[in-house]
């Protein structure tokens, strides 16, 4: 059995409570949280144990998984924790992957862990297939669309206008820039003719709606470059019709052989009714990777892009070869 | 550079020949064949070698790639040529794959050398969807969807009836079905159900074709399970408009979390012009990636399952990371 603990206890550490809960040849030990642990009740009964105290359970747990946010907790938590145990977190902060790469690959080579990092759907799974597509396809270019899905960020940076009162955000990608790409016409596309963006929004009683819809849609890098539009709901509408967090997305790489004879195109896309969900079943699925590779003597900070894709099964190669090829 | 070797030269031989042209960290040192040597004329101007000669030239090869027919060349030259040399092949008679994969593995081991076997887009790439799909969402099922392309095999199987000159047959995916699976329905599906053929005859003057006809629709395990449909041409009009070898298809995965409270769809689809030319890209790269495993000491056999994704990749861990994740 793989000793799993979760680091953190939001919506993607209950994600990975229930996923572990999938996978017979794993089992939870708890979850270790920076708020009094006595406040926890996890939904699975695993005892619940303070973050400061994780060093004494050094040798009771063979994974930890980090379930905090990109911003502040995952840069200083990973390193941190893989000091003492190997770890897996979706870090997805693109342009401070490399830094956070050399972070804990420093520190699970000191602690002779196994660290990976970025794990999910985007980057992961995404960058999965982009990697796949370019290797085999070399004369061509990669799209990536994402949603129709629920962009946090975004529905965030609404709630910050003044007299806005909740918000949810839907990217949503361009029908016809998916055909075209799809056809392998390999368009040039901006990023207004790549995705619109769906704002539904709860405004404060007496609010300027015109203010707030203008303040929404000049917002630079979040709306100013895209085609949105502003939707005001009640809260009451807002909690019936958009309390889940969907995502999904399409990376799609279409490239030409025998000196520009044929076309190929490679998709993978996903449809997800809950991000935060799904994103768990790969953290869990890549945490089973890192103790098989661990056990091998890796040590140090892996990706996807390093990992044997059989290690993330629980089934045997020979299984495999025998049921998957 | 990489210095690969082509061991056939037919569909799939011209294939890799091409695709390693578009790879600039490798170079093609010479097709082998079986045939007279001096009757080949590779289009690149790469020397032709004769098969039997092949020992002689161990140094000057780090891969070859064996480009023969599944039935019969594979099972023999892939485990003789893995005793010399670095081998990839594509093997596909999936029900014999364990049985390919101990004879490669014992005269590789023998040999101190490393072979992939069972690489292209089903088995390989498809097998990859598998394997993912199925490790992250194991409460959950998937399907594989062909074409709509040609079937060699069953092309094959029309023009060895009584009165048939010529023959393409296109496998074709039921729209609703795939739409079912996509939507997440996860519905049971007959061979029927899931996929229609569909058959371009060229007829000998005079032959009766009603009969033709029946003996498709009947024929066992090939058609007989499908709904068909049966078109007399012209020659004309068969190197007219079926000329090319198109294929493609999809695998998706869909499962549950949350104790079935949310579904999630995974989805990997090809569309290629030309399936073998697609397939020799993916050779190609895996080629690239074991020589990298070779230089590494790994010996035996593997298949994509145990090749972490890196390794078909001709950028660094770091460019790669900085670029896709």
């Amino acid at each position: 059995m793989i000793r799993v603990a979760i680091a953190g206890y939001g919506n993607l550490g209950r994600g990975v409570e229930h996923a572990v809960a999938q996978n017979p040849d794993m089992t939870l030990v708890g979850v270790f949280t920076r708020r009094d642990p006595a406040t926890l009740k996890p939904a699975s009964g695993a005892p619940a144990f303070s973050l400061a105290d994780v060093a004494a359970h050094k040798n009771d747990i063979d994974v930890m998984i980090v379930c905090g946010g990109s911003a502040t907790d995952l840069p200083k938590q990973t390193p941190a924790l893989a000091a003492d145990f190997c770890v897996v977190d979706s870090f997805d902060t693109h342009a401070n992957i490399p830094a956070h790469f050399a972070a804990v690959d420093e520190a699970a080579k000191a602690g002779g862990t196994l660290g990976a990092i970025s794990v999910g759907w985007d980057p992961g799974l995404f960058s999965l297939a982009r990697a796949y597509g370019g290797a085999i396809l070399p004369d061509g270019a990669d799209y990536t669309f994402w949603g129709r899905g629920v962009s946090q960020g975004h529905s965030d940076a609404i709630r910050r206008i003044d007299g806005v009162v909740d918000a949810r955000q839907y990217t949503v990608p361009v029908e016809s820039a998916v055909e075209a790409v799809r056809a392998g016409k390999n368009p040039t596309l901006t990023a207004r003719q790549k995705h619109t963006r769906e704002c539904y929004v709860v405004a404060a009683e007496g609010a300027d709606l015109a203010r707030i819809e203008r303040e929404i849609k000049e917002m630079p890098n979040y709306f100013a470059d895209y085609d949105t539009t502003v939707n005001f709901i009640s809260q009451e509408e807002l909690k019936r019709d958009h309390a889940g967090i969907p995502h999904g997305g399409s990376v799609i790489r279409s490239g030409k052989t025998a000196g520009g004879a044929n076309t190929h195109v490679v998709e993978f896309s996903l449809k997800l009714d809950s991000n935060p969900e799904f994103t768990s079943s790969v953290l869990v699925a890549v945490a089973r990777a890192v103790v098989r590779l661990h056990n091998e003597g890796k040590t140090g900070c892996v990706t996807v892009l390093d990992i044997p894709p059989a290690y993330l099964s629980a089934k045997s190669g020979e299984e495999l070869r025998k049921t998957l090829l």
